[in-house]
């Protein structure tokens, strides 16, 4: 028996004992640690996503957790393994994962979404999509393994060097790993927001900011990077302020990571690509060499998990916490403790 | 003495005699041959510019001619070389230009517009944006070197290989050129407009055409492309349907070149973006290298020049050229016969 987090539809989560699923020969049972809320769960639990997920759904892919069982085909893995999970279902057969892009399957299923996800005690996974986690990274903070993958990719898309000067605009949690990722390879770089709470979050990070609605953002980036605007920036803001500003503040030939998720088409200065001859990549999840290059970032020691954890619940008080989220712009991270592993 | 076009404001254009200038010691002095219309002229034709070029400009820069003078300082051309012109001026001062990319200088001056042009008999030009013209190709299509090396270098931002499939958006002169680079490079690939002069031209060219308002267009490159969207597009048309096509229609990981210069921002899919991890090349202008490949392009006999040069018409006529440039969407390119050399 576990205990599963269930989406009621309209806000509401609904704790219940369930029996455990069969074991496949190619998956493993984990007992699921811990599991972060993610943006998109915020979507699913508001109903914007019903349509996909349905009603009692488990949602759920920041996780961490222990091997209990394997499968008869499962060989690269063993009971008591620490692990995280590459939440990516591809098929393996369509154009883009023939080019080798599985992560943007054409038909990609997204674990946790389009199929059964880690809000609970007990989960089964296939073991292609299993991360092994360090020593030295516990499982509450290898729980961080999937958002900083994110973040590892969107720095991977610009092939940043130590010679660039970056600007991330947005300052979330996506924003606040990829200032981990780029600190991590020794990057320059600042950071644009404009509530202030996050900004002071960021700052006690030892991040440098820029309000965009108090400074001047040219003159600023300008002057940290010897007299030229950004060399790489990430729009992660997903707004329409955001979306202007990735083109003014990019010096010619500069590159743009979107990793912004718009809901709508917002106007975009299509004169500055041309006149600048500006480069934008768009960047979607991840590899499986981000997740890799993400646990290595957690294993770092001054990794400031404890700044972007802001609080772990119990899976009974998940409604709770999506609440929180809602409510306090000062809540970075969300953990759920889905079971009893600490 | 020589005759010089001059731009009187709100599109009337008078022919009058002058002085030569005085040669600088880095110059030559060209008798001009040919000098075609581009679209930048024809902004300037209709006021659109007056700020920038003032009134009595010599515009002008799709050209080629002869040179009859050369200053003290020049070393790699004598008289009798026929040449044609990369219309840029930059300073070599700034970032941009001590990173290479001084076609995109951010001091940039454009010949023709920022300092006097070609639409005169004589014109002095500095040594250093010189390019001699091969053998096999005649001053009259000398003069589309400088657009056809806009499209060379809109296909050099591309990488594009053999392999891939292209989309080009917009069947006006630059659509059409980027065609001939791409097929000299062997890229199979189709071109949309809704124009249907336009595409009759295209047609009668032997290149493969969709018309986006009666035809089908996902299904039409799918069937071209072995299933996928596009490898590239090129987005030439500067109009809001166009913005949305580019993404729309490129495959997951496809690279967009933006070529059309957008007078107001359009709305554009970030989320496609996003979803197929698209890539987006912004394009502006030439290097020497795209210079050099354009006339050995214009040396290949293939080389359509008789469809893409619609008429000739003497400088004395150029206020009546610049007319039948408005009128006429079936008019492709009008030279300006700008002396007495042919």
């Amino acid at each position: 028996m576990k205990k599963t987090a269930l989406y009621k539809g309209n806000q509401t989560i609904e704790i219940v004992e369930r029996e455990n699923e069969v074991l496949k020969p190619e998956e493993v049972r984990l007992d699921v640690a811990y599991c972060g809320i993610c943006g998109t769960d915020r979507h699913a639990f508001h109903g914007v996503m019903d349509g996909r997920i349905g009603n009692d759904a488990v949602i759920g892919h920041e996780m961490s957790g222990i091997i209990t069982e394997i499968g008869s085909a499962v060989k690269d893995h063993k009971i008591g393994d620490a692990v995280v999970v590459r939440p990516l279902d591809w098929c393996g057969e369509c154009p883009t994962c023939k080019r080798g892009f599985t992560h943007i399957c054409e038909n990609l299923k997204f674990v946790g979404l389009d199929s059964e996800g880690a809000f609970q005690s007990s989960w089964n996974v296939n073991q292609r999509i299993l991360h092994k986690v360090p020593k030295g990274v516990s499982l509450k903070v290898a729980s961080l393994a999937e958002p900083l993958a994110v973040a590892c990719h969107d720095v991977r898309r610009s092939a940043i060097s130590s010679d660039d000067f970056a600007l991330i605009i947005g300052g979330g949690p996506i924003g606040i790993l990829i200032a981990q990722v780029l600190k991590n390879k020794g990057v320059n770089f600042v950071l644009s927001e404009v509530n202030e709470t996050r900004l002071s979050i960021a700052q006690s990070l030892g991040i440098k900011t820029l309000n965009p609605i108090k400074q001047d953002m040219a003159a600023s980036i300008k002057e940290m990077n010897k007299g030229s605007l950004a060399d790489v920036v990430f729009e992660v803001s997903a707004s329409q302020p955001g979306a202007l500003s990735m083109t003014a503040f990019t010096r010619p030939r500069g590159k743009i990571v979107l990793v912004g998720i718009y809901g709508k088409n917002p106007e975009v200065c299509l004169k500055d690509f041309f006149w600048k001859e500006l480069e934008l990549f768009g960047a979607r999840v991840y590899e499986a060499r981000d997740f890799d290059e993400a646990l290595a970032v957690l294993n770092i020691p001054e990794f400031p998990s404890e700044v972007i954890i802001s609080k772990i619940y119990p899976l009974e008080q998940m409604e709770k916490a999506f609440k929180d989220l809602d409510e306090d712009l000062s809540v970075m991270k969300i953990l759920i403790q889905c079971g009893d592993l600490k």
